[in-house]
């Protein structure tokens, strides 16, 4: 028989213990800060009917989802993102569930997307919203919470860049350009990636504002300094603006807040040129960036909606979010050197060296187990070598050993695989031993 | 506009917060057992290449992929289990990961079954396995997992039922009707579901065999009584044939083991009659049965086999594992009335009702997470009464409430939501009194 070749798609990968081992710790470092703040978790089908997954991102979008007819020949299709099944789901539920809810959702999203540009078709995401309250309270828990996580995860150097819509919209609206902002947020949006000549080239082609005009719109870019100068200054010159006052007293709470709950301060950072394209967002706006690695782009955005479930009720459920780039944050960290490479999670490794021991073993391993302690039993009685050599591939850090002559004295051979240093304990005390050498 | 129906596809379903919640923990349980005896996750994509995925199952299980072309125009499936995407997994990473090699993969897999029976298009998998080793040793410790993981879960009465093909192919030997082995197999399985006349006449009807060679392969069912007393009578009966006598030797050591190891001896049962139908398995079986329930079936089954990946590669790749039920068990939870009705994550709320004060409270919430608390603050300042209504249908546990009286004396009053009791506690004591009202 011809065998198959063992291959996976395009765009698709395999994570093998190396690399699943630090993305099941990261996620559950994410489930726990999100937990910590009440965010409850849901799920929702990978496949979805196809009707309530198109039309949400324009026809661009419409063309990256995996879409097709199911055995009832329904047209089906696998999710794109999860905010989209959260509006579907959030009009099935909140109405029973009530309001204010606030959930997280972690899983993968598919999107048969050009693969060269280095883009994953399957990664995860780990959104998490606040819905049915228009209170500024839960804007700031959003940043907390950005916080939270990435100091969890292991970053301390990073910088929250927060704006608001209303005081962009404000802007415009005083400067007679409200009805162009769509375009004109779009264009600003690239500031970053293209620089200010080729935004305001931009906004005279796709708006179709004068060159003044656009001038003044890419000046805010200008307006920086530290948190309370740009707040002065946009005061000063779009205060009388009722939007732009509206935006400017949230960011001013929002700082406010944040630092008697103990953020520190330089981690929250006030950018009025990020407005991130979609028309979508209308109040605060989040972008994390990392200060040792800010090429990567934003780790942790979003921000404040209107109306997220539109599309399937008539109830009106504004909320306020973000989205935590998982695969994203894992290169950063690969890059970083911050990962380990380890395809264990147990740090004790047993061998099995005398036969008819095998009770043994597994006794004095259940009884680590019990205590926290991952440890491995060797399945084959094999030479020592043979069997140490397994151990320090897969990256064990301590052997327990014991033959004959152990068995006889009742005590183990506790070695350090590291430094290879090794010390005779008794079994009542081993667990005390390995946690003390593991710590 | 019109509406968009929200609804999701016949034969799949949202987690909301209450099945969600659990459903995240018994995760968890499962993932620390795994990873206590040295199993390591991996993980692999949603989609494959469709002859990755095809006749594996034989015309029926085809029939249930989910298949389709993608973008490129290549024939694509859903996964539709965990063990062919391991197999093909192993062939392409064992030989530079090497063996032996213990791996979990907990995710979900699709169907497009008859939802009618109440079966699920879409569910999750635990799949656990040793690949690349013959040794006993193996087998035993999955048994020992099977026994962790129902504990951790929260079972006590469970009972592993294990049996050897080894056995049952000496028995079928000593008869001469090896060749006769896969049906007769595929018969003897239904056993408790159609009783044993019914399977004697398929027997008869589908393998070809008199009706009194039927009986004798029955009257396996009737080896009943102890371990001991099985495996004597075995011994007695099948001991001369070679098979028959090295699965007897497993079985005999696999009970010896497990009980050394410090596992309840009723827990683990020999029971000849379990064979499984796949004609993959070739020598231990497991199968797991609530001893309250266990109409329900097999929660935990599975077995060693002699070639994983034989389709992807030339690489013989012996194994033993078993795949956990995790919707099953999360069905038989909900029927012993195991999981509480509850839809919050975090234990504590706070209810805001001083204007001005959120710093506070988030600043006091955040030092209770950073303690391992789970700490809401609600987001809005309303009535005390509604927002502690809020926090009863959530299921949250403890109120935290501090007014201006509080702030000015430094004290909050801790309220246990469940029998109403209520105390003052100063600030640097408020964890303590948490934990002890968890607890």
């Amino acid at each position: 028989m011809a065998l198959i070749e063992p291959r996976t798609l395009k765009g698709f990968r395999d994570y093998p213990p190396e690399l699943m081992i630090p993305r099941e710790q990261m996620l559950e470092k994410i489930r726990r800060v999100y937990r910590s703040y009440g965010f409850a978790p849901i799920d929702t089908p990978a496949l979805e009917y196809a009707e309530i997954l198109r039309g949400k991102g324009g026809e661009e979008s419409d063309r990256l989802i995996y879409q097709f007819k199911d055995h009832g020949d329904r047209e089906v299709a696998l999710r794109f993102d999860l905010t989209v099944p959260f509006a579907r789901f959030a009009a099935q539920y909140v109405p029973k569930i009530g309001t204010p809810f606030k959930r997280y959702h972690m899983g993968p999203v598919w999107r048969g997307e050009n693969s060269a540009r280095g883009r994953y078709r399957e990664f995860w995401q780990c959104d998490f919203d606040t819905i049915g309250t228009t209170s500024n309270a839960s804007d700031i828990e959003i940043a907390l919470v950005i916080n939270d996580l990435m100091v969890a995860l292991g970053f301390e150097k990073f910088t929250i860049r927060i704006n608001n819509r209303l005081c962009l919209n404000g802007l415009l609206e005083s400067l007679g350009l409200s009805d162009k902002s769509v375009p004109l947020l779009r264009s600003l949006d690239k500031l970053l990636k293209i620089g200010r000549d080729k935004v305001a080239e931009e906004m005279v082609r796709e708006a179709g504002v004068t060159e003044q005009q656009a001038a003044q719109v890419v000046a805010l870019a200008d307006l920086t300094g530290t948190n309370s100068e740009i707040i002065n200054r946009l005061e000063a010159e779009y205060g009388g603006n009722a939007k732009a006052a509206d935006g400017i007293q949230k960011l001013r709470e929002l700082l406010k807040v944040a630092e008697r709950a103990g953020i520190p301060s330089e981690r929250i950072q006030i950018d009025l040129s990020i407005c991130r394209g979609l028309d979508y967002y209308t109040g605060t706006i989040y972008e994390t960036f990392l200060n040792d690695l800010p090429s990567i782009g934003s780790v942790c955005s979003g921000g404040r909606y209107d109306n997220l479930a539109e599309l399937y009720t008539k109830q009106q459920l504004p909320g306020v979010g973000a989205s935590l780039g998982l695969d994203r944050l894992i290169a950063a960290m690969e890059e970083l050197k911050l990962i380990p490479k380890i395809s264990t999670p147990a740090p004790v490794f047993v061998p099995q060296f005398v036969p008819d021991k095998l009770g043994d073993y597994q006794r004095i391993a259940r009884s680590l187990r019990a205590q926290g302690i991952g440890c491995e039993v060797y399945p084959e009685v094999k030479k020592l070598g043979n069997q140490l050599q397994y151990a320090e591939k897969r990256g064990f850090r301590i052997a327990l050993i014991a033959g004959s002559d152990e068995f006889q004295n009742g005590v183990w051979k506790v070695k350090d695989l590291a430094n290879r240093t090794e010390q005779s304990v008794a079994e009542a005390e081993l667990a005390q031993a390995i946690l003390t050498l593991l710590s």
